[in-house]
């Protein structure tokens, strides 16, 4: 760790705790608090090698702090690392996390991440309050919601017309945010294609639906207006993205993007993106919304802002020659610095 | 910064802090809290390499842990670094300095050191509670009063008799903390001879107690019983030790020894050597003391343990072998140990 890192990702904070007597060693990382507590998960994994411990933390912190923002949430970008191999985790070694997590007092709130769920969360709560995630609350129809506002956002931009119904729409991804994506199309009338590596799910929808399905790895290839990645990352690379035949991309996976240059591919085709982290926030809305005690369609309703946001961002970057992702990172730092105070430290 | 480092100093935390607007960088390091909150001095300094910050850090908050730890203080030991120029210290930057300790919430305790004075801290406390060394008391006497209670340990432990009368002492240094020494030992009788730079110090010292001087360089070779070095660090090195012809070195300065390699060169010259953190205690006692209310008379009574304490150490070092500095360092482990939960988190 180094300033010189932290000043390469505009960092405020980055903290290694160590505690003996559970092993623990733990890296904090927040990237900005001036719009609330920084939020963030906690991940275990038995890294190699510790700098990739730090990279996470700084780069998951960082893309925490985007999110919430571009949210327009009162909440700040935070990330946890916990060095180890997770088949060694014990309820020791949770419980000193959790004295960690205690020693932010609420300026840093953490929940479920790579290796670290509900059940290991239900024990870092014995010893802080600070825990998010826990209430049993499941923001997987208000993701799938924020998505199909996305997409209206998109067509509203390539063609005037924010219509779902006829629209060919080729979903990546069965999983539960790309079911209830695929419910939601149905119903506004589009025309959905499936894909996915789990032929069972595949299938299971298919006869849910009514809805077609393509090979895991042609969905790339199929002609469609929107392509909507909702599972892995990483899925908008140089291979596949010459092979694009959509107007629009516009789905819930998390880091869609190979590289930020790929947002400037896209844009070279004539393809519309919309950044996946201004799309995806419905989970993060719906677990602000449950902390609030608001109902899941109060989460609903409020996820409905996405579609202005894009617009906002459509607009900007169109302006401004930029591409949607650099309009929506401005969009973020706007945000952030409206925060005014820094509430960290 | 990684935990190999960590490790290798047996670390619980450090962290990093950025404030953008004030340019605020520094480094927060905690040895051990088992006793207690951790305390210690805020330095400043244009580092020419940040490693080099984060070393003092590691350094110093180590050394602090193990100097209350061997004063049986119920504190831990911490240290925060702040990485610019002291010119370009503004009081925007050390209020910024104050959220970040106050964001501990007392379990990181700070004051004075290096570039950071009482005027600073005062800045620092108009944001923080958790700020000592600005009540205005002056822990010189009591720190004299600790070397004067070591001395009589030494001879204790070298003749059997604790006595000062006639005994032959050399102080380096007649700054505070010396003139104070030189004081109470001539009220016990002792014979004492002075060296300092500052020849204006020295002539003063000699007017008001009637003791000889010797060249700031000759002190080493002066014939004495005791020499107290109350001056500079790294005093005790290759080049000084085969010069020494005392039979104790027993001072006030801070890290006497060049390296740890230098108390098995006394020892094996045959000189009982005082380990220097635990003869110094005093400044802290005294800030202690003036901190639970206690008057300066409470602080010369507590003070009065270093006695016991470095028999207790030197029997030790006798029963096992070892050097002083060794057994030292083990009690301040022991009572480290003795601590139970660690207080940081």
């Amino acid at each position: 760790m180094s300033f010189r890192e932290m000043d390469a990702g505009g960092h405020e904070h980055v903290a290694y705790y160590r505690d003996e007597p559970t092993g623990l060693r733990c890296i904090v990382a927040v990237h900005d608090s001036r719009r609330g507590p920084a939020v963030g998960g906690t991940r275990m994994l038995a890294y190699d090698d510790e700098g990739g411990a730090l990279t996470d933390a700084l780069r998951l912190s960082r893309a925490m702090a985007y999110k919430t923002a571009a949210a327009e949430l009162p909440l700040g970008g935070g990330k946890a690392v916990i060095i180890g191999d997770p088949a060694e985790k014990t309820d020791d070694l949770l419980r000193a996390y959790g004295r960690v997590v205690d020693s932010y007092g609420g300026r840093f709130v953490t929940g479920e991440d790579v290796n670290v769920d509900v059940s290991d969360l239900r024990v870092v709560e014995s010893v802080t309050d600070h825990v998010g995630g826990t209430g049993g609350g499941d923001g997987t129809d208000v993701t799938a919601a924020g998505v199909v506002h996305g997409l209206r956002a998109c067509f509203a931009e390539t063609d005037g017309d924010d219509s779902l119904a006829g629209r060919r729409v080729a979903v990546q991804g069965v999983g539960k945010v790309g079911r209830a994506l695929v419910a939601r199309l149905v119903d506004a009338g589009a025309e959905v294609m499936v894909a996915d590596v789990d032929g069972a799910a595949v299938a299971a929808v298919g006869d849910e639906f009514g809805v077609e399905s393509v090979a895991p790895d042609a969905v790339y290839d199929e002609p469609c207006d929107a392509f909507a990645p909702c599972a892995l990352g990483g899925v908008l690379n140089d291979e596949t993205i010459p092979r694009l035949r959509c107007d629009v991309v516009c789905g819930s996976a998390n880091n869609q993007l190979a590289g930020r240059r790929h947002a400037d591919a896209l844009a070279e085709r004539g393809i519309l993106y919309a950044p996946d982290y201004v799309v995806n926030a419905g989970g993060l809305v719906s677990g602000v919304v449950e902390l609030e005690g608001g109902d899941p369609a109060a989460a609903l309703e409020r996820v409905g802002a996405v579609r202005g946001r894009l617009a906002t961002m459509f607009r900007t970057a169109r302006e401004t020659g930029s591409t949607p992702l650099a309009a929506a990172d401005r969009f973020a730092e706007a945000r952030m610095a409206e925060g005014g105070e820094r509430q960290l430290f």
